[in-house]
């Protein structure tokens, strides 16, 4: 029995009910929402209430021609609904039955439910007055919490960046490119922002969290320009500031600062790209002269891909240090490269590296030494040192320790390539939403304009959960650079490992979300002017350079695997392996079948669901792949086989581990936003990563029984509806990113 | 009781049973294999096949002591494994029990198990005597199966390449490549080559399906030529000759297949870029002067990223037809856009597009006319003409049709578009494989020489199932220009949705392929001289012209609706309706746990298997999408926007459908050829094909209940495996494209 005669009490429900069942999302929670709304409504009589509670069994729900009454009561009313009101859905309503009031009930269904006009704008007939964005957040307020300490340099240095200098343009000559952006470093240099990170004593603040933070922001300039900069400061200054000794502080640091000294950084070789440990550069110490003689024996031993190096005057160049016929590992020592002229100095070879897919504004070169010799004080003697006696001594006895504990000094480099690749992926995405904003296309030929395309479902699936991305990844950085500088905190080995992992998730995402953008911006996206083409040429190669992501994930995997067996060599590993094969698998596999089919709303979003997916997949991880290791290693298989047999599980542990990590320091983040309002919004973002991450390893989860066929269909529409729900606010979180107007150069993002 | 004293009997199966234990992928299938060879063996006495019986117990493998010792046998025996023997492990048996002739039955058991040299050379402490690849295949015989009928033309046309004309070097000044580009361009015309698919009478010799092929080796010259080329000889030059009438031709089509005349087709618009129906310029005839005025309305309604809009002297302008106040729709009419002073004429601007992410060899412009008149004469009028009486006159009299009609004669260069693709990834993976044969990294300390990186797991991983891929649609797009070539078939309708599909699909994976060849070359690939940078560049806005990519997926899907639509038609939609819901669903979702968990070797390489699969994710696709789309219409929902919300859905069919087509193309290409080892190569590489793309889309197969756990996991491993069973043909399988020498000038290629 279907009529469109109803009450005032069920008219002013009417357009909720629409909304709600037209889709076919509502989970039992939902319902109950709505449910306790009416028991309370007290404009409601109890007749009314029993019959809106009809309309509310997920299991048979309304009829269709019921929906369609509704529909067109709604539409013959000719009431307008205007998106720019605080509660349009309610306002609606009410003007609907006429009230001046709005019902307070009516309003906690909007709220609680999370309905959006963009939800429901498209189910009315009626004029809908458009709104580009909403102002309910204010994007200076996001900025101020992502600037955290850091607000006052970051302001400061947004400000310096005006500087016409660096203005962004095309230069398609490598020469030109490379002498504009020495200049912009040079600029950076005087300034004193390549020494932020240097003690007081040599031009700096001490300060590395904010230098990475100034850092990401050179990516909002050019790529190029991050690049070099990082080069110069971090690789070349950085390896004298934590390689080196007070005598090098003294005699290089505060020139390396102001680029009064301009250096390179000479680690990786042609032939052993992310296998430091087995470089062939040698550097021979030299009793009779005193000196070290720096030597490249083979034609594929060079110096590869160094940056700065065709502006350099002096290189850190890593060898084999080898003293009295004795190798003593992989050490770094300063080598001139280069005259007061610029001549390139005796025994010394330098090729440019040519033409690039990106950063072509830095000078990339090759470098041979030919029986180089330099002072015995060149050598940065940190960790290990030639005595006057031409003996070596290290205090690190191991020299498997030494290496990596020098190597663990550079861990703050991969920090900021990761922090470059998020800012790239911010500018990209903030350029994508601003066109979508503008952009309209297609259309139903009742409407006079088309669509923003904003608007399309699709878009919004490919962008939102970027942006999520980038505010999940923004914190875990933060996070980690300030553990790494924690100088309280000696043994950075545990941080090594995770940033290897960081810096590849990381990476892998910018370049993904890049692309994405370009895509997204169709034919616009491919041009030069618009800035993302740019950006996908530079940040490609960062998933390569500072350690190749698949090499670093598996550094991660191995890191993850060590503590797994700290974990029960306490216990002895023996004694605790027959327990494993029964506890640990029963513990994990066994999944209830409620939870694993558990689809309601409050679940799916409580973090509490999201951290016991992610630690049950790197525990599942973990166990079977030293399982495997295991089973190979007892069959008599050398373990670097075992190794190289179970590669891919080591890449997928190293992902699921990292993947965790950072969502787990995102929500420790979110629980110290103080403004409520805000910190629900980065809530649900936080929501929207977690649930995309099992969204897009559903079918790992699918496999274990961890979820069932059901859950992960939810969870997918999930990962839709969020993404829809952020959409009014899609311009202020990417304005949240706080990235200067002066760099927003990309015609299309005006 | 485990025992190092083995009979002659026993020890020639040791490196067997030793291979076959020390990893966990035996199938029952294979189990069966050994069975029948040991049953069969005559050189075995009873006992002896009674004790290596009990070693073939799936449930009941040999204990780890076992196999530990069947690992010392081998080793203390010091018998060398020799790669290059044609029966490498059989030898290695037989020299192991110091026989001189090899056992048929060991040898069938290597046959059998499709065992590779890299799967076990590893697992021995032996010597091993490598070799980079087997010469088992020859590289020319594949390339004259894909060369096909086109054998002749492609070997012509690679020896015409050889001229230092199409030499590759970096041009960084667009101006300077695009005169580079265009003087190619010319050649090729003088040559004959662009006019190849036009009729005899003009130059051509008819020949589409040739003129396809050797489109596809321009991308190994440069893409940007092959751009322009496609410009100028298939859209300006193919308008001319599908949509106009032999006046035209006559004076226009043998210019324009010489390059005497430059031409561009200007369809696209900056505020219409996928929406070639709404686009705004006008052509207005005018009766009092017999001519059409065309017309840029707005400042957004330019015709945008025209291709060779800075070298033309014509263009091919697609505008909405007005006669006598009515628009009849688009229409493409020639307008003259320079004198021959190469000065544009009266009433058109045109702006450079500047510079690309890629193809910076292609001068793309903007093109704005103000009122340019030109002869009624040059419209473009095979399918709507304006008579001597000023009157519109259309043979096809539904003007939606006629549009169609009109498009679909361009399909063409949709399918130059994906060869094109097809053919960067090619020459992408061919440059990858040759450096992964070369380069050498990490190692065992054990070992003098680092491990070549083609001999990783996650290397023949990320390589060998694209190169599968680009083998399954070479064939594919073959098969679609022979098609839309038949004259005989002159509705291509279907044809033009099936094309859409495959345009997205195959774009996207040369993108994808290309990115990952970029990455397998880590800094190397990052750089121009290798190529594979531009190709980057170049092949990446593939996705967005000639259509892009997520629009042309929903017109695939919309064609697979139609004839879901059509098919229940015939027998009447809703008596239909009911049916389905029991009979479809039911056929649909109970799918029999024998089969959701087979994991059979022979099962899972099957053919049938994968079709049934494919089939089964269309038809399922497609069902659940029309009940979607019927559930919102029965609620009133209006179908634009029920279409709005299942846009996901939409794109999941275009693609599930697209990859069904190009599986069963290739199937029944395979059948064809005659050589029956190459045959079975080809049928090897398409289950890789076709077991990686369910792989990729395990999570949906699960989630339906489609496969299993168990069998989900099974077919990861065995993409892993066929990967690796195919590593020694990896270098004359990119071989086999074709590409000529001249043309792979990468120096890691070399």
């Amino acid at each position: 029995m279907v009529t469109t005669d109803y009450s005032t009490g069920i008219l002013q429900y009417i357009p909720f009910f629409y909304v709600i069942w037209s889709d076919d999302l509502l989970s039992a929670s939902e319902i109950s929402v709505v449910q306790k709304v009416i028991a309370l409504d007290e404009t409601l009589t109890s007749e009314e209430k029993k019959q809106l509670g009809n309309w509310l069994h997920k299991d048979r729900p309304p009829h269709d021609d019921e929906i369609k009454n509704w529909k067109q009561t709604i539409a013959t009313s000719k009431v307008k609904l205007i998106e720019s009101d605080t509660y349009p859905l309610t306002s609606l309503s009410q003007r609907l039955v006429k009230n001046e009031e709005l019902n307070e009930q009516l309003k906690h269904i909007e709220i609680h439910l999370g309905i959006q006009p963009n939800h429901y704008n498209h189910l009315f007939d009626v004029e809908v007055v458009h709104e580009k964005t909403s102002d309910e957040y204010d994007a200076d307020v996001l900025d101020t919490i992502l600037k955290g300490e850091h607000a006052k340099e970051v302001d400061g240095f947004r400000k310096f960046l005006e500087k016409p200098d660096f203005a962004w343009e095309i230069l398609r000559d490598k020469d030109e490119f490379r002498n504009r952006v020495l200049k912009q470093v040079q600029l950076l240099g005087e300034a004193g922002y390549g020494a932020m990170a240097y003690p007081d004593a040599y031009g700096g603040t001490d300060n590395m969290p904010a230098y990475a933070a100034i850092f990401e922001h050179l990516m909002f300039v050019d790529g190029s320009l991050a690049i070099k900069f990082g080069v110069q400061f971090g690789l070349f200054g950085g390896s004298i500031q934590k390689l080196g000794t007070k005598k090098h502080h003294d005699q290089y640091l505060t020139d390396a600062g102001e680029t009064k000294l301009l250096g390179c950084f000479a680690m990786t070789e042609t032939g052993h790209g992310s296998n430091v440990r087995g470089i062939k550069t040698t550097a021979t110490y030299d009793k009779a002269s005193d000196s070290i003689i720096i030597h490249t024996p083979g034609k594929n031993d060079n110096k590869e891909y160094i940056g700065n190096a065709l502006h350099s005057k002096m290189a850190s160049v890593f060898a084999q240090l080898i003293v009295d016929g004795k190798n003593e590992g992989v050490h770094a020592i300063l080598v001139p490269l280069r005259n007061e002229n610029h001549e390139t100095l005796e025994g010394i070879t330098i090729e440019d590296n040519g033409y690039k897919l990106g950063l072509n504004g830095v000078d990339n070169g090759k470098i041979w030494f030919n029986n180089v010799k330099v002072p015995r004080q060149n050598l940065l003697n940190k960790y290990g040192e030639i005595k006057d006696n031409g003996l070596y001594f290290s205090s690190i006895k191991n020299p498997n320790k030494r290496f990596f504990t020098m190597l663990g000094t550079l861990v703050g480099g991969r920090i900021c390539v990761a922090r470059g690749a998020l800012g790239g992926s911010k500018m990209a995405l903030s350029i994508a939403v601003k066109y979508a904003l503008n952009r309209r296309q297609f259309n139903d030929n009742v409407k006079v304009q088309e669509d923003l395309i904003m608007d399309y479902p699709t878009h919004q699936l490919r962008l939102t959960p970027k942006i999520a991305g980038a505010y999940v990844y923004h914190f875990t950085l933060e996070d980690m650079m300030n553990r790494y500088s924690d100088d309280s905190q000696p043994d950075k080995r545990k941080i090594e490992t995770q940033v290897a992992g960081l810096k590849s998730i990381i990476t892998w995402f910018a370049n993904d979300t890049i692309q994405e953008c370009r895509e997204a911006c169709g034919g616009k996206g491919y041009l030069l002017e618009n800035r993302i083409a740019d950006l996908k040429g530079d940040v490609d190669i960062f998933t390569t350079f500072e350690g190749d992501n698949t090499v670093l994930l598996q550094l991660a995997a191995k890191g993850v695997l060590s503590d797994f067996q700290a974990e029960f060599n306490s216990a002895g590993f023996a004694s605790v392996l027959k327990l494993l094969q029964s506890q640990l698998s029963d513990k994990l596999t066994a999944i209830n079948p409620m939870y694993s089919n558990k689809v309601d709303a409050e679940h799916l979003y409580n973090p509490k669901f999201h951290k016991h997916a992610f630690d049950y997949r790197t525990r599942r991880l973990t166990y079977t792949l030293a399982m495997r290791i295991r089973n190979y290693i007892k069959k008599g298989i050398p373990s670097y086989q075992a190794f190289l047999k179970v590669q891919t599980h080591l890449l997928a542990l190293g992902k699921a581990y990292s993947t965790e990590f950072a969502y787990t320091i995102f929500c420790d983040h979110c629980e110290q936003i103080a403004d409520l309002k805000y910190r629900a919004l980065m809530e649900k973002v936080g929501c929207l990563y977690a649930l995309d991450q099992i969204n897009s390893d559903a079918r790992w989860f699918l496999e274990q029984g961890y979820i069932g066929n059901t859950k992960s269909k939810a969870i997918r529409q999930r990962v839709e509806r969020l993404s829809t729900e952020l959409r009014p606010h899609i311009e202020v979180l990417v304005d949240g990113f706080g990235i200067p107007g002066h760099c927003m150069s990309a015609p299309i993002s005006k």
